[in-house]
């Protein structure tokens, strides 16, 4: 049953927000600052009369009257009045309990919950197909950026066939300031957490997972398909040095955390980890906590859309343009996705191009060198680009290595480390230099 | 009447098509190629049975039957079976003519025509809601970039203050290719006309009045008023030299033709003309034929969105979404747009800094130099960077010139020019160097 007629009858939509974090709060002010317009062009005036918190004694961020705060989530999914639920709790329990229910008793739902989605959502996507009711996600992925919108609401006569994105601002911002400051990790991470862009706990950015979360959520509604987040291939940025950055700087690169998916014919290559970009690609000058995503499709060709992607008025108003668009559109605001487990294969994303950054004692670095570069040649491969950096009595490589695959680089380095001859950790990330020349191949097809 | 009903109950829709040319052709192929997955997407088969041409003899870049092209526009508007009309002939007339007709007989219209829609925008708004059908112009600005949708379809809770933008592709080719090769305008003019990026006459491309009907659509669109082409202030990019562009990336700028417009207290800013961009602005690395707009909103802060803006399969891409969305969407695409010419005053876009470039004989060069510095103190301003460069017995001067306006600096040379001082006619250009801080204002006032 849809309530779209309900919603519509009555001039006041009655909506329940679940959370009152950043984002609710952020979702609150905006409401309330903005409700003059949002009733000139839906129609609607909006109510919130009841938010879900797990503490209805703390202070809050913005002006809620104590009776629409609630710790009980049957207030608001038992409501009948209420047609629209909003999600900005975060986390998958009690988050996907909640939401079933409220989709399953006929509310339009809206989440900002990337890891939900990611972990299961076509449950959720099917709970609102049978009960005929949306579920719409855009504050997901990219923050403001309206990605979703543009791939499952705009995108329909256009097949995608690879996604690429810089999809977690905290990393971005850490990466953009160690590039810029040459300060450690360590340093640019603890100033990011003074600043409220990472967590107290800043795995889930910095070890590449929310990002993976939101490329399955890309990569399920590009390719209709549901790609399992551990199927992904993620690395972090912990083991990056300011001397990366330097480096990859030198050989005309920057290094970013990209999160990329690609349709091939052997199955579909996903990844998130850092790469090398070049300077002319379109996502190097993407800095600070900005979120970007590159979309390539058969017709259109490549499309870049670049924004805010975390934040509490960016999310905010990615929720809100949903709740909107809900308001505004009669039917569906976003084509009906298939996220099957189909046969698929998921692969790690190609390179032909390395950077590899190892470390040697002074009075083995030449043995080292001159090894590392005779097995390369015998392997195929080429040193294109080296640079070399004398520091307390050790000597650090960086070089770009063409023609092998990430596997025989860490297969040489293991073998150089089980040598005794690296005193750290080697480093081996992909350089990403060919963009996309499938568009051309592809539109001439046509 | 709205016949949507009749589109839904159909489930093959027909459409008739104003002109063949490339574009046209494009269209066409797209339809051909992707019609499964339309079919797939929407539920709809598309039949074009008339093709409105003005030759039907003429040689086509892709295979139609004879019996589809006609020279009547009648054939097409009098069909009561044709319920969208697509537009890709350009120029007002007959253009105007037949859509109004086409709209007031109940059908959708599609139309990629910008010069159209900047002249007669409003008349053809205002037939379309009197009808009940939609008119739908993704195509129209900035080819393959929605953005159209982004600022009538999707925001909604957000107000728009300032659009810039990278309009047109053939003076972006042009200003790219003149950067990286040293080419004189002229020259890379011409190659841009052999690989069909400029057109035999390039009046439209290099003086601005493609951008400027583009900046008057966005323009219509934001802020919800009508203005006039002939109200915005437009300067084409004839006068810039290799050496302006050398210059300008020596002070750290790259020189785009950028289209603006922003709301302001005192009326609404206006201009499309080169510009100095700062490296570090969003839209300073958007190369060849590519086209961007950055829009500046009050909650979601500034999106970016990159793409190909002119072109067969991008420009068709726009086109075929737009017919998408009409089947697959029951409501309006499009919030409702009022434009109005309301009671507000077009301002040329102010600027802090400027570029000059002058230059004189050899032997005057000395007393032009101090003599200008000294009036340009007097008057409050400041040289903040300087370059010069003599070649021929000629001294040529670049400046960036602090805290004067334009009209100053005009006035300034026009005196050295008649005091016979300068022997070439000098260039003042806009440096953009602040990217709206007022948005971060507006977003602290929530």
């Amino acid at each position: 049953m849809s309530n779209e007629t309900a919603v519509k009858a009555n001039k006041t939509v009655r909506v329940g927000l679940l959370g009152l974090g950043t984002v609710g709060s952020g979702v609150m002010k905006v409401l309330l600052h903005q409700q003059a317009l949002i009733k000139e062009r839906t129609g609607y005036r909006i109510e919130v009369p009841h938010i879900l918190v797990r503490d209805p004694k703390k202070k809050r961020k913005v002006k809620v009257f104590p009776e629409q705060l609630t710790t009980d989530a049957d207030r608001i999914v038992d409501d009948q009045d209420i047609s629209i639920v909003i999600e900005v709790m975060g986390g998958v329990e009690p988050a996907r309990t909640i939401l079933l229910k409220a989709l399953r008793s006929g509310k339009h739902v809206i989440t900002a919950n990337k890891e939900l989605l990611a972990k299961h959502g076509s449950e959720l996507m099917k709970a609102a197909q049978e009960s005929g009711v949306q579920l719409l996600f855009e504050a997901s992925v990219a923050g403001g950026i309206p990605v979703i919108r543009f791939l499952q609401g705009y995108l329909t006569a256009n097949r995608v066939y690879e996604i690429s994105g810089i999809l977690n601002g905290t990393t971005n911002y850490i990466l953009t300031k160690m590039e810029q400051t040459g300060q450690t990790f360590a340093e640019a991470l603890a100033e990011a957490q003074e600043l409220g862009y990472a967590e107290a706990d800043p795995t889930d950015d910095v070890e590449g997972y929310d990002a993976a979360y939101k490329l399955a959520i890309l990569t399920n509604l590009a390719f209709d398909v549901e790609v399992p987040v551990s199927d992904i291939f993620r690395e972090g940025i912990k083991e990056i040095r300011p001397i990366d950055l330097g480096w990859a700087r030198e050989f005309g690169y920057v290094i970013k955390l990209l999160a990329r998916s690609r349709k091939t014919e052997r199955g579909i290559e996903l990844s998130v980890g850092p790469c090398l970009l070049p300077l002319s690609h379109p996502l190097a000058r993407v800095h600070d906590v900005f979120n970007a995503v590159t979309v390539y499709s058969d017709v259109v060709g490549d499309v870049t859309l670049v924004g805010k992607g975390a934040g509490e008025y960016p999310t905010a108003s990615a929720v809100i343009e949903d709740l909107t668009a809900l308001l505004r559109q009669s039917g569906q605001v976003l084509r009906t996705t298939c996220w099957q487990t189909s046969s698929h294969r998921c692969l790690e994303t190609e390179s032909s191009r390395f950077f590899i950054r190892f470390t040697s004692a002074e009075q083995e670095s030449q043995q080292l060198e001159q090894q590392l570069k005779r097995v390369i040649a015998e392997w195929g491969g080429r040193v294109i680009h080296q640079v070399k950096k004398e520091a307390l009595g050790k000597e650090n490589f960086g070089w770009i290595v063409q023609n092998l695959p990430r596997k025989r680089l860490i297969e040489l380095l293991d073998q150089a480390s089980a040598n005794g001859l690296l005193s750290q950790q080697p480093l081996v990330l992909p350089c990403l230099d060919q963009v996309a020349t499938q568009s051309r191949k592809l539109a001439s097809a046509i």
